[in-house]
């Protein structure tokens, strides 16, 4: 990797010279030599004098593959636009996918959509805004238009002319969506079987009728699922008459996978963006203060429940020696009971059995890790300690500790999910408190039950 | 969701009737009308007996495509192709996509592996024969041999007629690779670019020779990242002279990402692999208990560590409050920084800077969140016990725990990866317990220090 990132600094340094020289020949043949990625990790590095140059290089359709492959990340789409001329600036939205256009636009506020789509072309402008219409996170959000509808009533001959015709145009051309007269979906047929029948054959004799379409209101982790399970390159999306309105295509879903499984990684460390670039100490603390403060605040209850024994803890000052490990123990059960069911419900694992049965099979679980971790626990404290009554009560407060801990983790997840909630938000904060309670709950409980043997 | 998992179950209800009624015709019409991923869902819930007839409904080509969509938790390869005529199985080997069909021999012993394919045609065996010796997790363990490659000096025409040809093999049809005389990649053609170029144009013409490739030892996970950044539907594996192996393909790579995201995601819960599916309280806590055992003997070392302040304990009882708060902000911060780096380097996002500049920006940060927990918390003290001192120290122990715990969070990841250890493998125990030890110790040790201040 290290070679060829330094093999992009070489580059990027030659072209910012050619920058500075004004070598309008020199810049265009080196910089349009790279892939549009490689183009927008440079331009991104760019000062507003050299990008203000850039804009004057280059084509808008040039500028609109560069802008497509800058990282939502590092997006500053507002800026650099402002940067522009209006005119070229709506040009290259005009250039872009539709799809990415409204990434763009979603970033704008309102006055500045309506005003470059004021100087757009006008079709371009109204697919525009059919699509910013749609939902975040819905198959709408992420689909575009540029696709290649055919009718079934004509030849493969035919339709290898409108897929040349059309081509350069459309994000993907490996799939061709049948349509009949009322733009309804009707069926589908793959570039590599156009391309292996004979040209008289008619698309309706070879086209599939079995059309697996997306619907538009659909949520865009259900349509990754579906993609990533068929080994999809694209899915055509329907409204609920099944009408064709736009296709999504695999890099997007790419994307998408991405997205949901760093979401639930970030939730699951309390930490609200874990692959958003921090650009120093600040903006870290920033992103990772407003948990620590909520899981203050709960450490706090937690704190002054352990204050409401202290009078348990005066006769008995070594129980405090337990008390990490036993938090400690709860905290972890309940992570991994949160973690497969968090993952169960994002990848629409659900088993038939309902919750029921999972509440049941994590019981049994806790029992079994409980049990285990009880007994090696009494073993090692009376070894240690050479107390067996202090030992019992550690071993059997871990034994009902980790059962309802790993219950808790596995049930907090599933009611949210039935609430309509998203599970990954209880992952920090909510289970380790919970659990924290509950066990300086049981295990104080039963050390101020049994006080006599123990002093 | 639930609507198509339905309509799913009455299908594979009467198949089932199908086969019990041996209605061979009604089996067949039915079942291949069913997408090949909804075959394999039915597949692996039937009996053995409704299995073996469906052997023998099937030719070698349909059941190829069945088993190519069987999903890696539930494969139970070994026993489906023990229940087959070997030569069966073996042409059925044959039929499936060479990367796919390595991934079955993978889960069988050597003997088994030798003997199907020496029943087999001569020319699939030694393709397949060669894609077994690279090595998992490289680019050669995922790609595929079935690409098309063709010479740079022929007509397009010349081309679309090799391309019609060998489309019904290839995995892909949308690049083709132009190779010279010694089969070194010397350049590609989109399919969009091919058909909307003129029929007498030269492939040397048209191609692009600054080719993307990825070299067959290469890490599965950069090879990702790139097809992710560049958007590529495939990318040509090349050996160290450029000689093209073979080609992997976007679907591939969807489920690499999916599978490292749950990985890094598995780790940091302390799961051993959160995405298998678990059959029972049994087979849950397997997966768990290992890492629970660890955890409890790690945490027994803070218990004992805690011991040896028990005579500070013993005058001060109300210290023991406040040690689950103090602890648990560490074990929080300590994630929060480990789960950042952990992605970073995940994601290739490594800064120039290096490590040095990391660890010092998240030393800004753990200060600036040790700052404003300590401050709340001294506040909090104060107004809860009114008790300035055991605020003070609360509040301090804080600070300083919250920077120490930042730095180890990004430090033993870092460290880890420069010694070739997965980073992600330290998520869960050890920064815990580290964390843990280095809490008590700074809260403990400033108690017995300023004891006189406390009493």
């Amino acid at each position: 990797m290290s070679d060829e990132r330094e093999k992009l600094e070489i580059e990027a340094a030659k072209l910012v010279t050619a920058l500075e020289n004004e070598d309008f020949e020199g810049f265009r043949s080196m910089f349009l030599e790279q892939h549009p990625y490689d183009q927008a990790k440079i331009f991104v590095k760019l000062e507003q004098e050299e990008r203000t140059k850039l804009y004057h290089y280059l084509s808008p359709e040039e500028m609109a593959a560069l802008f497509e492959n800058i990282e939502d990340e590092e997006y500053n789409y507002e800026m650099y636009l402002s940067e522009m001329d209006p005119r070229f600036a709506s040009q290259m939205l005009e250039h872009m996918y539709a799809d990415d256009a409204v990434d763009v636009l979603n970033e704008l506020n309102k006055d500045q959509v309506a005003s470059y789509l004021t100087i757009m072309d006008d079709e371009a402008a109204q697919e525009i805004r059919e699509l910013l219409h749609y939902e975040e996170f819905t198959a709408g959000s992420i689909m575009t238009t540029e696709f290649i509808a055919i009718i079934a009533n004509q030849t493969v001959k035919s339709a290898m002319h409108i897929l040349k015709h059309e081509a350069p145009d459309a994000e993907t051309i490996y799939y061709l969506y049948v349509i009949d007269e009322d733009k309804h979906l009707v069926g589908v047929i793959s570039l590599r079987d156009l391309i292996v029948s004979d040209d008289d054959l008619m698309i309706g004799e070879i086209m599939s009728e079995r059309v697996f379409s997306v619907s538009v209101g659909e949520d865009q982790e259900d349509v990754a699922r579906k993609m990533r399970d068929y080994n999809f390159l694209a899915l055509p999306v329907v409204d609920f008459q099944n009408h064709l309105l736009g296709i999504i295509t695999v890099d997007d879903i790419v994307d998408v996978i991405d997205e949901e499984a760093s979401d639930d990684y970030s939730k699951l460390a309390a930490v609200s963006d874990v692959d958003s670039i921090d650009r120093g100490p600040l903006s870290a603390a920033k992103k990772r203060l407003p948990w620590l403060v909520i899981l203050l605040f709960l450490g706090m209850l937690t704190a002054n429940l352990i204050g409401q024994f202290e009078e348990t803890l005066d006769k008995v000052a070594i129980l405090a020696v337990f008390i990490p490990l036993i938090a400690g123990m709860a905290g972890n059960t309940g992570t991994q009971a949160l973690a497969v069911a968090v993952r169960r419900i994002a990848m629409g694992d659900l088993e038939e059995g309902g919750n029921l049965k999972i509440i049941a099979r994590e019981a049994g679980t806790g029992i079994i890790n409980g049990a285990v971790c009880g007994f090696l626990v009494i073993g090692v404290v009376y070894f240690w300690k050479h107390d067996f009554f202090l030992g019992l009560l550690v071993g059997i407060s871990i034994l009902a500790t980790l059962t309802v801990a790993t219950i808790a983790g596995a049930f907090v997840p599933l009611v949210m999910h039935r609430l309509k909630v998203d599970p990954a938000v209880a992952s920090g904060p909510f289970i380790t408190t919970i659990n924290d309670i509950i066990s300086i709950l049981i295990y104080f409980g039963m050390a101020t039950l049994f006080m006599q043997y123990l002093i």
